[in-house]
């Protein structure tokens, strides 16, 4: 099958009808900043009079399930908190499922919506807020550590410090302490071009410091999907995964074994995706998407017809 | 010439009567911490009463060559403020000599240091000093730029914050704005074998979110040599490095083509030296050093004799 095709006319239809779940991407996709995409609630709303499971996964750590379902609501969408899975949910879900650290504690570089998630599965946290630095280099290499703490867990930080940066190089040194991230975007992009230091350049920070690698959750790691598949039943090969970054989202879908659809409403454009396509570089392949669209409002005539 | 060789006996002596300068690294090789290396004082007059150039180079970027006279002193060493070459002053050197930035603002990431060093050169700086997060991730992205900040300089910085982080990555995607850090190394080893974050980490950080590299000054990059050779009128091959890191000291000593000399009273081991011999890997032959000792305290016999 050839990639990158642009999906339209009676092809939106067949694709459509070959899926039962739809996975999207938020920011760039449904909406940008605070702003809908125009027609974006309608294609979601007619996807699932359709019978198609909705769901939507964003690599953004900084609101809890419940944050998520506000904003949808005030944003005109149709979506219940279960039906989003950010990296403040995933990343408690797998420090509980796969690292089994329920009733621990961890050190966390994050936000209070992530420490909410974590309550919320039962492990605790410390470092979240400011933490700024005082003493002597020494002071700092000596700095109390907690003994509960069984993980050092990195998201997006608007406090992150070189504190912080000190306090998690000093957790990953010891022995048996895990290293989990969110995700490494690592830029948060924002209206009219503009962006901010994503969660990418504080894990590297942390990265480089500990001189060890973290296991992340979010996007391209298949964990967000697996989370997906495993609550709602959703099979691999008639899912599509709609997103607007080939880094993230397509690379999930291409990992996961989903349909992708990029569109062009967010970060990348068709020629980053046909310069991966004509590199010939078997990891680049997979930032291919099978199809993309100006806009998810494309998919709108197919669902009214 | 078999490297990495044990240097005793008569080559002790054979090995400085080839060389007119020694360069000495500090932290790790004439000191820990705040202890003299035993002997190391001595060492220097001996060498300097034989009518060798002495001259230190450090990458610690939190000292003003004033500074490091003032500690030398404290420690029982004979050396001038004209004779040490830390990454605070050779940055502003850089800044001044190779940009041509003198009368010109930069914005800071670093130490009160840095910013005196800078101030000596004629280089004003905006930044030094804590910089806390307020407002949102739209308020960060628009940010107030100085206009007249021509460059973005990283150095260690306690006060390291995702303000700043944004900071810099706002003045480094506007068109002309050079980057200079003063060097890559990742840990600030302490003494009883501890460590802090070192530098390395900081200027990751902002090269991961500015989606550029900066030119750094010191070991291993040249400028640190040429900056020593212009001012002492050093002759490359006729010129000893002394050092106890191999990626920083030792290979700074292969890039300008210095005869290299590892201490093992700090960070690197002689296996670390055989590994790198043994890779076969170009660019890890330059981590190899032509001898190796104990402790300077080994050139002692020969210089007293």
């Amino acid at each position: 099958m050839s990639k990158c095709t642009r999906l339209s006319g009676a092809l939106v239809k067949e694709v459509l009808d070959s899926v039962d779940s739809v996975l999207f991407d938020c920011d760039g996709v449904i909406w940008r900043g605070d702003q809908a995409i125009p027609g974006a609630s309608q294609v979601i709303n007619l996807l699932k009079e359709n019978g198609k499971k909705v769901i939507f996964v964003t690599n953004n750590s900084t609101k809890t399930r419940k944050m998520y379902a506000d904003k949808m609501s005030t944003l005109g969408f149709n979506a219940k908190e279960e039906e989003v899975f950010g990296t403040a949910y995933c990343c408690a879900m797998y420090l509980k499922t796969v690292c089994g650290l329920q009733g621990s504690r961890v050190y966390l570089v994050g936000s209070n919506a992530m420490a909410k998630e974590l309550e919320a599965v039962g492990i605790q946290q410390t470092g979240v807020g400011p933490d700024h630095i005082s003493g002597k280099p020494l002071d700092w290499a000596n700095v109390p550590l907690d003994p509960e703490v069984k993980a050092v867990v990195v998201g997006f930080d608007e406090h992150f410090s070189y504190m912080k940066l000190n306090r998690a190089m000093q957790y990953l040194t010891q022995p048996g302490c895990l290293f989990v991230g969110t995700n490494r975007d690592t830029r948060l992009p924002l209206e009219g071009g503009k962006a901010v230091p994503g969660t990418g350049c504080l894990l590297q920070c942390v990265e480089t410091a500990a001189q060890r690698q973290a296991q992340t959750v979010g996007k391209p790691s298949h964990f967000m999907f697996d989370c997906v598949a495993s609550q709602f039943g959703v099979e691999a090969g008639r899912c599509l995964m709609v997103g607007d970054r080939l880094d993230t989202d397509i690379m999930l879908g291409s990992v996961c074994g989903l349909k992708t659809l990029l569109t062009l409403t967010g970060v990348s454009t068709v020629e980053d995706a046909q310069a991966h396509q004509q590199s010939g570089c078997a990891e680049r392949l997979g930032m291919v998407p099978d199809y993309y669209v100006e806009s998810i409002a494309d998919l709108l005539p197919a669902l009214q017809g």
